[in-house]
């Protein structure tokens, strides 16, 4: 195709040809404009009536909202124009054609229920706001895969069918694998904590995990996008470090690199860097503070999980990101290492944005016998995980590590309202299809 | 835990703290060297048995091979040490014991089998060999990621899970999705499309796939890494170009960043950057050239798929990457576009490694009514699509692109024998675990 210049890039003095999607038609009698959207911006395009060929301004004039066109002109300076710029075009070609009943308005005068957003999403990101979520949303994940280079870590992929889950039958996807039952991979946990005992040392991936929970909530999804780490030679608290830095470095390369975006979603003011160190609470300490709230009706005791009005009552009282450390072991996974000196006390911590849980984490049980025993106190068949359990007979480093819902990062760093906003084509259980 | 050196880092005069794998234990009598392995290399541990601490030499000597230790000492140059360096040890700590028996063998001087590496991953990552192909498909994925960018695209996640197949229903596998049928998805073909209509107009993404195809080749995964790129207002020449620059990219990446993997894998001076463009054969000149080889059985005629021994055969005689462009539109799926000035010549293409295919890409049919008859001549169901077809009424611009497949990338770059030494966990017809 012919050299395009983005509507953004073009100079006053040249001749430009732009394309891109009809926004609008302001019609002001003898003169019209045709504004022109792209990836990059709009553009106006000055469609004077008595002047132009009549063909030219007729293709202009006629252009259903949401074609695709492609516009010829010179650039000139126009103070009045919204970007100062207009074009004053010498060949307009619609390219494909929009019919005029349109799903949802991507001009976004008139609002969209989620649902239909949803169902019509190529529309839906062609309004600002929502192309801005998945603008930041890629820079989220190259600024988190940037900072695990900067740790020295090797990026990995890790197998979404596997013959077992991480932990036991509960809540998978069932798949037929060559007549063979098998399963979609709920998370990378097991093959990541493999890795740390290879000479790669030090992992990271990014990728989907799939989980068949029947919740329907606005931060619950069935297929997500898992950020996890694993490092040999790692305890909870050094896992906790690069946790927070992590997700610094994810805020930081957004407001570097996202001013446009942040504007578009309104955010350009209030979007805030988490300074300072993210506070650390014992699981003690929680939930006193969450009891000390009165904002439950039955106060928690040791041992309880945080109900989910608890964590909210909590993130309100501590304001910004904050671990909680110590977790009774009984409630954490078997594969989270005890405290040497308090085994009902466990290295597991889970990282809190004020509205939610976004990272869980801790120091893994690197002994072989430890592990087996853990197996069978959760009442897991440790033989179905032999592929596992058997690299701990070979010289296991201790090993630490997390794994962050990378919907959840965007959905708290902006504010949505629905994590359904942080995807493209988000699975639940009412939606399978886009 | 305490700050820990890397072999590699420890530096003469200091006392530093290395933690690793017992790599192998050299007893020359009076004196014996422990060799402990770590990330960055390896490093001598020197043990006299009558100078030093009784217990810290028996620790030291007793220490099975691939067990964990830890040892703190004093650095010293030592010219014949193989680094130059060995730490003279006042502490040695047998962290986690490794079995004497191993299914492996790490230092490499005895050869395994495929599947018996593959079962053991953590065991052959400790190869430098094996190590050195994940960390330079972990550089290969950074540095492709680094080109889409740098050609201003935007990273997307697409479903996994998806209610139909890419090409119909052929070749997938099936999932139970809360009592309904889905299916894996096959390739992100049709939501990256639905993407270049949006605001976004160009994007990656690098996601797993899922094929039941029931081949078992060298070259064939039935869960791989997909490398996809599409893009707005583009043709499949631009489509080819980026292609070829996201391909060219890889390889000047690891020429760069990755000397220590290529010289472990004896490349340091058989790896050549791909210089000049990839030629662009026509479809019909590249059978033509193929029968002149004399190499098949049968001549090709016009319309036949390009048997294996056909591909062999021509990727001998060009004997760099290159491209087949002008396909039949009858052998190539109903997403691609034909060409405007003939109907039964496709502007598909095929980006090839001598080897083998690599890409497969083109320019898309972004007229509805044009797909729809696509749709009907491939006895496809238009109505499963609707998700699809219907955005195409909504302003789709002319678009391009191609997938590109992460393990034969790597595979090829690296003249591996076979595509499962390029995934760390591989799946096929025989292999569900690890």
């Amino acid at each position: 195709m012919e050299d395009r210049t983005y509507t953004a890039d073009a100079e006053p003095g040249t001749t430009a040809t732009v394309a891109g999607w009809v926004h609008e038609i302001r019609d002001l009698g003898g003169i019209a404009f045709l504004i022109v959207r792209d990836k990059s911006g709009r553009i106006q395009v000055k469609l004077e009536k008595d002047e132009m060929d009549e063909e030219l301004v007729e293709t202009g004039l006629e252009a259903s909202r949401e074609s695709v066109v492609r516009v010829v002109g010179d650039v000139k300076e126009e103070p009045r124009a919204p970007t100062g710029v207009e074009v004053v075009p010498t060949e307009i070609e619609v390219v494909a054609e929009a019919e005029t009943q349109l799903p949802l308005d991507p001009s976004g005068k008139v609002d969209a229920e989620l649902p239909t957003r949803l169902d019509n999403r190529t529309l839906d990101l062609r309004r600002e706001e929502a192309k801005a979520v998945f603008e930041i949303r890629a820079e989220v994940l190259r600024a988190v895969r940037e900072a695990f280079r900067d740790f020295a870590a090797t990026e990995i992929n890790t197998p979404k069918i596997v013959a077992t889950g991480t932990e036991g039958g509960t809540e998978l996807f069932p798949i037929t694998y060559f007549g063979e039952e098998a399963f979609m991979n709920q998370s990378p946990q097991l093959f990541k904590q493999l890795m740390v005992g290879s000479g790669l040392e030090r992992v990271f991936e990014i990728g989907p995990i799939f989980r068949a929970e029947e919740h329907n909530t606005p931060r619950h999804l069935n297929e997500a996008t898992s950020i996890d780490f694993e490092s040999a030679f790692f305890d909870h608290t050094e896992a906790m470090d690069v946790c927070e830095a992590v997700v610094k470095a994810a805020y930081e390369a957004v407001a570097e690199n996202c001013e446009r975006e942040l504007e578009a979603l309104g955010l350009e003011e209030e979007f805030e860097v988490p300074d300072g160190e993210f506070p650390r609470l014992t699981y003690e300490e929680a939930i006193e503070r969450i009891n000390a709230t009165g904002e439950l009706d039955e106060q928690l005791v040791w041992g309880d999980d945080l109900p989910t009005e608890g964590e909210h009552a909590l993130g309100q009282d501590v304001g910004e990101h904050y671990f909680i450390t110590d977790w009774p072991s009984e409630i954490k996974p078997f594969y989270i290492k005890d405290h040497d000196d308090d085994e009902t006390l466990s290295t597991g911590f889970d990282m809190m944005h004020p509205r939610m849980e976004l990272v869980s984490g801790g120091q893994r049980e690197h002994r072989y016998d430890r592990l087996i025993e853990g197996f069978e106190q959760q009442g897991l068949p440790a033989h179905e995980f032999e592929y596992y359990t058997k690299m701990f007979k070979y010289g296991m480093p201790p090993h630490a590590g997390w794994g962050l819902g990378g919907e959840r990062l965007v959905m708290t760093m902006l504010g949505l309202g629905n994590i359904r906003e942080a995807v493209l084509f988000p699975r639940d259980r009412q939606r399978l299809s886009p």
